[in-house]
């Protein structure tokens, strides 16, 4: 490294984590558009949610430089660069994707405040303001975390520990890929941002997915990423959406609702592979039966909960009960997946349907085994929107294990989705 | 990188491999010396020879690119931090290891003109001149062919495959290491420089030794990577003194004393660690048998043949028979080690003896099985001296499999050294 580079590195107060606006999920851009044109002035909470309770967060990661890293994140404003790309590049096929109004205010935006504390061995994070602003919070809250956890572990590492451990991670995600390559019409894509290992590690990732798979890596969810590597930003919608709709109803009927609403909104904005169905925010089964003809004729469905098998069939077979071809249909499988897993789904439903799959956590920070103690295996940390205008929301998904919010409201979303008993399932990461 | 390092480096007529003199082996400068002093005007011609004749070395070695390589070592000569360092540092224990004369003599030499000719698949590549110029040039000649049979491959991967290589290899040699790091007393030492996969490479594995094993790695027979990573130099003596000596004797009876007559002329010089007897250039049995009384005095053996366990019992007998105690001798093994082997020698003969290891090929060239078609794999390609003014020379040892020499002279040997039947023994590397 040349004298001024080393210099001017040196000038840096903190490592920042997290250096640019975009380097969140492609669906949070879009989904913040859409909240943006339609549920602008919503005030919602996000809130960090450790699901791996045996993390002990508050003791691995040091408050200050958390805070410091929350910071600098609040510090950060979308680059012209960014920006220019935003605006002219082509998302899904489509130009001028983000509309000239939304792009001025995101031009605009700083993160709002954050509030921590520290709750035994935990921290309490949340995020309270409007909805489109708070809404970017959660992909670099996780990501942060996440990275942080793992400096603790890599600091008291020696060099050569260091360059051995990536290195067998290295030699572990190329084995993954050389399993998926004899995989024919395979289509896979990097969801794995927000519980990444490091934003440098990810970037390794996906070169490696480009030059191990071609044409058979669809892109990355992450924004940075996308734009430096020059390949497709992936990612269609989310939970919150259901959730912060579901959570604003007046009403159990207008409940009952809620979910097809939100997609009535989306359909009037996007077509085409971004017609996608995230049917398990309150169980895919009830959801499937009382959804309006028209989401027939959606595109295709994400499978984010549940036995994924099981998942893909209801689809199939709903598909089928509604006259349309199941083979014009997506499926995206994007739940705890991993190299055999993809390889057993795609063996199963290629064909049959068009498979598509979003790899996340097990892609981008698969570094369970690697190092004594397991200090640096993934774990299930999320950050979700846990009130709308002062009403708590639920999530009930097709694992009772992943279900959230009030216990009362939790029974009164079973009963108006009609969600009988559920199987439970270890949520890895 | 910086622009200008970039911009340097792209002025390079080529990439060499070998960049300093003193990027060879220690015991090739002890060597050196010695022969400086009491041999200097012998002729002596090395030759190239490729045990593993199924690696067509002509085919994948563009002779251009080896002749280049060749000419470029040509070109160098001693530099003054190199000189400094050698007049300077201490070796052994000892201050002016090399004698000023000699340093001289080192600092005016360029190596002397090669001849190269293609013959099938295979290179002929001879040395001739005087022994003490000549004999410089085994260590750089192999390390070239080495390291443009492997360029040849490495240049067709692409930029992850190589990563991932790399990172194969890395944790490959890593997880030897780990499994030496619990052997208490453990003493080795890096051989690995003339069948090495690179000079990076080498180097990486150095400091990963130096890392992970701390005090128990004794250092490095690379005189350039030892001055650069501040670790001692090691090694003391090789085959080609008592097979240029035997070559010269004008009798059976000269024969027969020829290598004692090497290890008196070594005796004069060196005291301590350096005093390490290599019995098996005719037949370790025999040259116990008949070794003067003032051997046995000398601090260690080393065993570079055969069945390694008899070799070592052989010396400790023989010690014993000669009042020696065992458990103040150095054996020192040095023949086609990997950690299995280390661990198990140093399980049987830790405490019966002082043990150390001088790991070679499968410290500094583990590729194997990390390409397809195993094309990195290391073989075994040796340069030796192959005549001594005029006169063919003979190597027994204790494998027949590494025997060289015309056969009417290898019959003779063995008649001289009473060398009867041997077990012949693959030749890995």
């Amino acid at each position: 490294m040349d004298i001024a580079t080393r210099v001017y590195n040196h000038r840096w107060k903190l490592d920042p984590i997290v250096r640019s606006l975009i380097d969140t999920d492609f669906y949070k851009l879009l989904m913040c558009q859409s909240v943006f044109s339609n549920r602008r002035d919503t005030r919602v909470t996000f809130s960090l949610i450790n699901r791996s309770d045996h993390v002990p967060l508050a003791r691995l990661v040091d408050e200050g430089e958390l805070r410091e890293q929350l910071d600098h994140i609040r510090s950060l404003s979308l680059s012209r660069g960014e920006s220019t790309w935003l605006r002219g590049n082509t998302f899904y096929g489509k130009r001028q994707m983000f509309r000239p109004d939304f792009m001025e205010w995101f031009e605009g935006l700083r993160l709002p405040p954050y509030h921590l504390e520290r709750v035994g061995d935990q921290y309490e994070l949340t995020f309270e303001g409007a909805w489109p602003e708070v809404m970017l919070w959660e992909i670099p809250a996780l990501a942060v975390l996440m990275e942080l956890r793992g400096r603790a572990v890599l600091g008291e590492m020696k060099r050569f520990e260091l360059q051995v451990l990536y290195a067998r991670a290295m030699t572990k995600l190329w084995e993954k890929i050389e399993r998926l390559q004899p995989i024919e019409n395979l289509r896979i894509a990097d969801f794995g941002t927000r519980r990444r290992h490091s934003f440098l590690w990810q970037d390794w990732c996906v070169q490696a997915m480009i030059e191990g798979l071609g044409a058979r890596f669809a892109g990355t969810s992450n924004c940075l990423i996308a734009m430096r590597r020059e390949v497709e930003a992936i990612g269609t919608n989310a939970h919150e959406l259901p959730m912060v709709y579901a959570a604003l109803a007046d009403s159990d009927a207008e409940l009952a609702q809620a979910p097809y609403q939100v997609l009535a909104d989306w359909h009037a904005e996007h077509s085409g592979n971004l017609r996608i169905i995230l049917p398990d925010t309150f169980g895919t089964r009830g959801f499937l039966e009382r959804a309006p003809d028209w989401l027939a004729g959606w595109t295709g469905i994400r499978v984010d909960s549940g036995r994924p098998e099981e998942g893909a069939e209801s689809a199939i077979d709903w598909w089928k009960r509604h006259g349309e071809d199941p083979r014009e249909k997506l499926i995206i499988f994007s739940d705890g997946l991993d190299a055999d897993r993809i390889e057993a789904l795609h063996a199963r439903f290629s064909g049959r349907v068009r498979v598509s799959f979003g790899w996340g956590t097990l892609l981008t920070n698969d570094f369970r085994g690697l190092c004594p103690g397991d200090r640096l295996a993934p774990f299930s940390l999320v950050c979700k929107a846990v009130a709308a205008d002062g009403r708590p929301t639920v999530k009930l998904s097709d694992n009772p294990l992943k279900a959230m919010g009030p216990q009362d409201q939790v029974e009164r979303y079973k009963r108006v989705f009609g969600v009988g008993a559920q199987e439970a399932m270890a949520v890895e990461v």
